[in-house]
């Protein structure tokens, strides 16, 4: 039952937090901001709100507007040379996953020489120690997916190879992170489901970790409870600002979860998948292949986790592993996500082989924290299984 | 639900995790080893086994070795002033509470000017900022009690005047603590008990705090439920390793509890109690008046957050707020300690209107953080009731 504890970020947590950044002494003079390149952050005027709480305390910034929803490695060098040569101190990261976590990689970017991948471990990673501290990163969260707020972890995608491998380490933890649900209520609902589930995933995952213990559970079950419990009506009703922060805080904590225990294997499956198809939303591909993936694991190990994760989920009468597998169908249906299908983005029911060894090549190291190893045969199958 | 969350200390939790002393990066070249005047550091091996772990881990170290029970500020001046000049650049607080909280508050003082009571706000405190950060501290805990380890907080007593107060702020959270339960084995029963019940109050005055926000909340039922599982086995068979590493984690999550919520006037009470009559241990003081304080306070404010701390505490049929000083006053009873008197320590009947206005006086913050606010005569009253 030995564990390590480290998060070390600040959080502010709630509604109107977003104000804290008029008002807290901020890591440095001059922000490289980074948001997405889809508008929405000019559109619902949460990059107005930004730059002016910036503006009130006392803190220059440079815009940069570029990021995909699956974020691409050469963004985040373009990204570290505007830092570099606009003599930013510090970056924000102000969206989604994808912006913080290009934000984050920026940070290590900015002030490191080379390649990103050079850090990076896994697939055609180098996976050499990054040398110099990175800028200090502020997290500003308008979406409740990621847990990014609360942990070191980014994810971008080498464009070149379809490699979409995560790293992270101390010095990639935000220096301190704004979840504020008023900057969540514009979320579109199937946005609000993928978004609710991956952060389900973190949780479950962290749960079922070979690396799992009493911190993580701690977090882990907490937050699974509250998207059991408030994730459909997040989906059903934009509008429900109660509904809205508890996702967010269920976000924030299985950000936690993976500061603390960490995924599984299950992530490595869906990084194959939308590494290779872009277009696929995480969380979508989550969805996907959930089912068979949990199906599977149910019934191989930690039976009486299962049980209580489906208790958690709401399943309060649960007694069988296979149980939390039914609450997860239930709770997919109750988020109109249940029908979502792999050919309607472009994947090929014969990838499947391909998809499987790139799993393994690119983040193989998510396989070594299961307490079940799977053969080859069985990653096939899971994702052949999940195909529609 | 609005909350700010911070704990920035890392956590090396569990049986044999003293060993990382000899691995992990440290944070300077040569220690201030902060130890008691009592000698069981010496007697345990727990001295030895920490020096030898530094030499391991090439780093120097100075001991001083003069931390009473209840530490008092002219040993944090010394300590400082030994710390400069033997040019120390960390701290070590190897103990209970006491050695740790001396170390924060001699890392506070070896790198500023003054008085230590400058910096604290209270009774004859200056509450002057604090203007230089204080050295790194390392927490190495021997007894599970004040949760010192995670989190910032430092009590001292100022020995002309009486006043026990505490203090602390961002930059006196440890740079690593070290929880090995392997270094309480020695605990005699009686003081197992009085550090279980502190850690037991840091938690149940932190959920009925006025600041207690979800966070908290989650750390402090998870520690109310192991101390109320595991204390008396442990008081009852200090080689149960398990029931002595759960109430370290309990403490642990205590720590935690007041880094996220706080302590009520419960501690003022006792803190004026103690400050008066340095005998009596912190945790006995908090014993003898807490029926009293938690049965005035049940029937005020938040009847549901006392049926769950009940729950919590392993009486799941409660549903009256007065059920948790039921299952208190049973906890009390299966740790031995039911029976303790103020006048064993030399506590006079006639000195209660004294130390209800001198808990107001020096202490006087956390009646702000009461739900209800006490009245003079109701001050009185609790200790005259709690009296024996």
């Amino acid at each position: 039952m030995n564990f390590n504890y480290y998060m070390p970020s600040r959080l502010f947590f709630g509604k109107g937090e977003i104000e804290k950044l008029g008002t807290e002494k901020l890591p440095g003079k001059k922000a490289l901001l980074v948001i997405s390149a889809g508008g929405s952050m000019k559109k619902y005027g949460y990059l107005d709100k930004v730059t002016d709480l910036l503006k009130k305390n006392d803190t220059d910034y440079v815009l940069f507007d570029k990021i995909l929803p699956n974020p691409i490695k050469s963004h985040v060098m373009e990204g570290a040379a505007v830092a570099k040569t606009q003599g930013c101190d510090f970056v924000i990261g102000l969206g989604g996953g994808s912006s913080i976590d290009s934000a984050k990689a920026i940070a290590v970017m900015a002030t490191n020489e080379g390649d990103y991948w050079d850090y990076i471990g896994g697939g055609s990673g180098k996976g050499l120690p990054v040398p110099n501290k990175p800028l200090p990163i502020i997290a500003i969260t308008t979406t409740a997916g990621t847990g990014t707020e609360a942990d070191p972890w980014m994810v971008v995608t080498k464009e070149e190879t379809g490699e979409k491998i995560g790293g992270g380490f101390d010095g990639t933890f935000p220096y301190f992170s704004i979840i504020d649900p008023d900057l969540m209520m514009s979320i579109p609902a199937h946005l609000t489901a993928y978004q609710g589930f991956d952060a389900l995933f973190h949780s479950t995952e962290g749960y079922i970790n070979k690396t799992a213990n009493f911190m993580s559970d701690l977090f882990a079950l907490a937050s699974i409870e509250l998207i059991g419990k408030y994730l459909p009506r997040a989906v059903r009703d934009g509008s429900d600002a109660e509904a809205r922060a508890m996702v967010a805080l269920a976000n924030t904590l299985a950000g936690m979860v993976e500061s603390t225990s960490g995924c599984t294997s299950e992530h490595s499956l869906e990084h194959a998948l939308s590494g290779y198809h872009p277009k696929l939303p995480h969380g979508a591909g989550l969805i996907m292949i959930s089912l068979e993936y949990n199906k599977l694991f149910a019934d191989k190990v930690c039976p009486e986790r299962f049980v209580a994760m489906a208790k958690a989920l709401g399943k309060t009468d649960a007694v069988h592993p296979q149980d939390f597998v039914t609450a997860l169908a239930e709770l997919q249906k109750a988020c109109g996500v249940d029908n979502l299908k792999m050919s309607d983005y472009g994947i090929k029911a014969d990838e499947m082989q391909e998809i499987a060894r790139h799993a393994k090549d690119t983040m193989g190291g998510l396989f070594e924290v299961d307490r079940y190893q799977l053969s080859h045969e069985e990653i096939v199958s899971i994702l052949e299984k999940s195909y529609r």
